[in-house]
């Protein structure tokens, strides 16, 4: 982080008590209705309903094992987008990591086509193996903002955020917050504030590593097992793996049937800004020990057994 | 305190960070470009702002000592608002506490004319004589909402902050939370709710009212004595006094003069939706001893006396 911040002046940080929150201040400040905003698809459902709600012409990219496809993304690059939205480590929903090199073909796209690239960086401390990829920031500072949150490392319900952006972006979002929040929670701000002084990140990302680390491995190792057949990558951390399943189901018949055998399956609609024909699932596995994680996926893919394949997922059996 | 919370469930109240940030929410639920919103003149800067930046048609009633003048808020009645936006207790900035005849009388408007209240009271609690008035609430639970917060009485810098109103209003205000700053400082919020369940509240209320009781005398008889051809209110408790001037000046003029004689006088432009022809001052007491604020009246009133009366604001007197 020390490293990260050395280019950072105070002018090009803003701190505040979310991201989300800074994420609909950049919404403010740079969409009109019908302008073309390219995001991941699926994406972080709180994003695709902001960017509903300020009647954003969305185009949804698809996403490989290493980031996005590149020819939608080309040909999305040339349609005049504001932005493009991306969580380009251990994304959510999916726990996709960006290579390097789609992480530099997008920045080189933003210069060429000169649009904007929003990095949304909550889970980034969160690797648990393998070697950091540069962020997007890193690598194209003239072209990216990023926005960042303490409440994966430190506490959900701190709420401690910050944005890194040129100055003038600063001073736009700084403006439209003093009109409409006035001020962020000082207090969460400063405690963060000391708790990184005192430098307690390192050993906490440790820490978390350790719990988490073993609990990832318990996921993916499940699906291994389980449902192999159908879609999802191997993360090296975060704090869930996506699942798109090979068959449509009857989501609404499989979310009966877990909540009856005490699997909570939620709704993966709200990540898709099209109707996502009833495959994808986001499974969560750090809040939850190695073997319930493991249970949890055996009971998935038992029901899946039972209600799947069907193409027809308007019909629901008659009990 | 408990005795208005005792109609009061659950399902009535949203805690949040700000009420500035409650005022947005209700403006994202309710308003749409075009439609039309009353508002006090002189009005809080930020609700002018953020209604500028949903594209509201703003009517600006006219402030009298104890409240709205009637006639122009009878006829603006009857255009359709959405809903009036009032601070009814020692008003941001002019210091008017609205009498109860007035409140009822708005209360009967917005039944007649079916359009909502909005009832800010950030200044509420802090009177230091004379009988409070009932809350517009009170008197019209169907047709008001109240935003209320704590920065006045615990700390500027706590962040905490509640919303009365009735259910579904309060869903919908919680949904867009949910999609826009996903959920307010649980820290601060805690610390707010076990200062009050400790029963802190009125020793708070005693102690600011014996600090600020001396300066608002201060304040009053300063302006009594050195500004009694000009308008103001004499408010029973707040933060400040709004003085409007019997002549407009080059306001640009007298914020420079002041600056140079010490003096910090704000821009009052920002309290008016139309130009404000430099006639006002907001006035703040409540930082300063009583000796510091006779003397800024004091000198305000020096500078006043040398460069008003002038009909002429355009020109600026060659140096």
């Amino acid at each position: 982080m020390a490293r990260r911040l050395s280019w950072c002046g105070h002018a090009n940080v803003m701190a505040a008590d979310g991201s989300v929150g800074l994420f609909d201040i950049l919404c403010r400040i740079w969409l009109k209705p019908g302008k073309t905003v390219l995001i991941e698809e699926p994406c972080y459902d709180r994003v695709v309903h902001l960017l509903r709600h300020y009647g954003a012409n969305v185009i949804a990219i698809p996403m490989e094992a290493d980031g996005p496809a590149l020819e939608p993304l080309n040909a999305a690059a040339r349609r005049g987008p504001v932005f493009m939205y991306t969580v380009p480590d251990f994304q959510n929903p999916t726990g996709t990591t960006w290579s390097s090199t789609k992480r530099q073909h997008l920045v080189d796209l933003a210069r060429t086509h000169d649009f904007r690239i929003v990095e949304d960086s909550p889970y980034r401390f969160l690797r648990y193996k393998g070697a950091q990829e540069p962020s997007i920031l890193d690598i194209g500072r003239d072209v990216t903002v990023q926005l960042n949150s303490f409440s994966k490392v430190i506490a959900p319900g701190l709420r401690a955020a910050y944005l890194i952006a040129p100055p003038h972006t600063i001073s736009a979002a700084a403006k439209v917050a003093e009109s409409t929040y006035v001020t962020p929670g000082n207090f969460a701000l400063s405690v963060t504030g000391e708790w990184l002084r005192r430098g307690f990140l390192g050993d906490q990302l440790a820490a978390l590593g350790h719990l988490y680390a073993p609990r990832l491995e318990a996921m993916v190792s499940a699906l291994d097992e389980f449902m192999a057949g159908h879609r999802y990558v191997r993360p090296d951390g975060g704090v869930f793996v996506g699942v798109t399943l090979a068959h449509p189901v009857d989501a609404q018949r499989l979310r009966k049937e877990a909540s009856n055998a005490g699997l909570d399956v939620a709704d993966g609609d709200g990540f898709f800004v099209s109707k996502p024909s009833a495959t994808f699932s986001r499974l969560p596995f750090s809040s939850m020990d190695e073997v319930t994680v493991r249970r949890g996926v055996e009971v998935l893919s038992a029901l899946l057994g039972r209600i799947s394949p069907s193409t027809k997922v308007e019909q629901v059996d008659p009990e």
